[in-house]
């Protein structure tokens, strides 16, 4: 498996989400799904699967994935709870953290856990209505289990025995964000920075007993907040890496929120964010397909690189300046070689045949690039 | 036809860019590439044909155009000089002023003129050689023109003349942006500066004479350099509003060149951008087709909308509040009808069929806003 760093000074890191659903429980779609997430390069794949035999599914998933891998024990615990009860807030604490383990065994790299969803954070979210409420499921599924059973979170109240088990294995705490908001209007608000601050000190607990941990950010959230969002999610979380799902700037681009995520996640990663969620165009919609894991994994490696280069990530700017001279010299391979997509370059050209293979079809022979040529050589024989 | 408004105060708008080319001269697909715009919600459109039958391509669209039209006369000169003499830059000052009255004659709203590509312009421009020079079309045009005929720039020299035909006909000045940078490496150079100064005094010139005028900008830049030459470029234009195309905030995204101008878009238009020309996934490969356009302006108006949320437009953010409303109620009627567009939420329902009509095929009975609507309730009935 490759190993994978993901922080400050590094490069921007992108996740793509795959796994089955009750509708669509096919565990040979999400094998396909990987394939495409890894051959378009994304950096690690979470497995959210809530259909068919999860175990299987995730063994199987962990067999063939190359990257990092990450999971949410949460689902399945839930899941199990209503297969065993009819009822998903029946779940015991020892049946969530045997789930845990369970995970941690089959050689999960990092988990989803939301933990910051606690009786406190509920408090101050409902002291301000918000338009969407807990749009996460793993924190729906939380809040939903503590109100019924009058409890705390157990993932916050036994955080120890949650370090036991990611120390024993070697498994990264992803510290989930269970409140972020689902709206644009409901960004920043009391119940989000206050799952922030319980994040913080979960952070400090999990760095003492040497527990890697970072931390997940959201959601929706319009472009003028998106760096004030970063510094205090970063200040809070003493620097501990974010990992942001989006986020989305508007709430009204269901089919385009791909496009939505990759302008909040560059805006993100270039205010400090480290790692990317991707988000595909069935976001809201439905579950993906191939074809949009593949895309989605593309779109949000060029909002990853986008931010690259704003935060001056080494070696960044070589690549557009690479790819800016293959286009000066209208070298066509190499374009398509140094492409965040080759393959999409061969099709659009291949599709749109031109007279003269040196050009485009869109300008053909009024091409800008030929006549600066011809203006740059001139310039250079008359000196 | 629509009236328009353009400027400060008011929400963003949105350009698409239609036009036969040399390899794909037929009007039709360009009748229904409009149509597809317009449809999808474009402001304006601009006719850049640069294939066949210009006039009659020309007064076609215009036929068939409700929105405001642009054009780019400086192609038509060339083009006709081209055909006439086999040397574009055989093309003399009457013919280009002759093609501008007839483009005005024809009931264009507004015109790109490239008056800012000069002779200083140029020597500031050669000061500090690029990684792809004049990416431009028609800035090429015209930086090979002047060389060759070792001459000003016509519409700089004689503006005055372009001025009476603009005032004669009432057609809108849109100040070209014939240096704009077309690598990151090349943003904010001294040859887009020095463009952006010349405008700025063609600005004052216009509105001296009560001509409407606008000024367009780049290209490619890093995010990091958006906001910053925003301001430079209102600053140096007297506020005049601002057109831009893009920018490109990568040029390692052939295939996905629009999702990276939606990017800079929306950060241009957030920091006071007030007009942004789509690009379509076309760019850099060839001409678009129908669905490049139609995907195109969504892609475009998502940008506009999530600076307009950014910028604190009247009415913008009630739009996303109602989507989300409509979200959190699982009314996917009118989840479909607030979309920007309605069309792909119904295919991509369509496609993915659920056992829980009220759910979507990603969470199917795991849905969260159905776990939240229940604890919402108790928590009111515990009250």
């Amino acid at each position: 498996m490759r190993p994978l760093a993901i922080g400050a000074g590094l490069s921007t890191k992108v996740n793509a989400n795959l796994g089955t659903s009750p509708d669509f429980p096919d565990l040979n779609d999400e094998l396909r799904k990987l394939d495409a997430a890894v051959t378009m390069g994304a950096d690690t794949v979470m497995d959210l699967s809530t259909g068919g035999d999860l175990d299987e599914i995730r063994r199987a998933i962990r067999e063939q994935c190359p990257v990092t891998l990450g999971t949410v024990p949460i689902y399945q615990a839930a899941i199990e709870a209503g297969e065993r009860f009819d009822d998903i807030t029946r779940m015991s604490p020892d049946q969530i953290f045997e789930v845990i383990e369970r995970h941690a065994q089959d050689g999960v790299d990092f988990m989803t856990l939301h933990c910051g969803v606690t009786r406190w954070s509920l408090e101050e979210l409902d002291r301000a209505p918000r338009v969407c409420g807990i749009v996460s499921r793993g924190g729906s599924m939380l809040a939903r289990w503590m109100q019924v059973n009058d409890a705390e979170n157990p993932l916050y109240e036994q955080f120890d025995r949650l370090l036991d088990i990611l120390d024993n294995y070697g498994v990264a705490a992803s510290l989930g964000d269970g409140l972020r908001p689902g709206a644009v209007a409901d960004a920043n608000d009391p119940g989000q920075i206050a799952e922030m601050r319980v994040q913080g000190e979960l952070v400090a607990a999990a760095r003492q007993r040497g527990v890697q941990v970072f931390v997940e950010g959201p959601g929706h959230m319009p472009i003028n907040q998106i760096s004030g969002m970063v510094a205090l999610h970063k200040q809070l979380c003493q620097n501990a890496p974010l990992y942001v799902l989006g986020p989305l700037v508007t709430d009204v681009s269901p089919g385009y929120d791909h496009i939505s995520a990759a302008i909040g996640g560059t805006l993100c990663a270039a205010a400090g964010a480290d790692y990317l969620c991707y988000v595909t165009a069935a976001e809201h919609i439905g579950l993906p397909d191939e074809e949009d894991v593949a895309r989605g994994v593309v779109i949000c490696r060029l909002a990853a690189h986008a931010a690259d280069l704003a935060k001056g990530v080494p070696g960044a700017a070589q690549w557009d300046t690479e790819m800016s001279q293959a286009r000066f010299n209208l070298d066509w391979e190499r374009m398509a070689e140094l492409a965040l997509d080759p393959g999409i370059v061969h099709k659009r050209r291949g599709d749109r045949v031109t007279l003269d293979p040196q050009a485009c079809s869109m300008c053909g022979k009024f091409c800008s690039i030929k006549l600066e040529l011809a203006r740059q050589a001139a310039a250079t024989g008359d000196e």
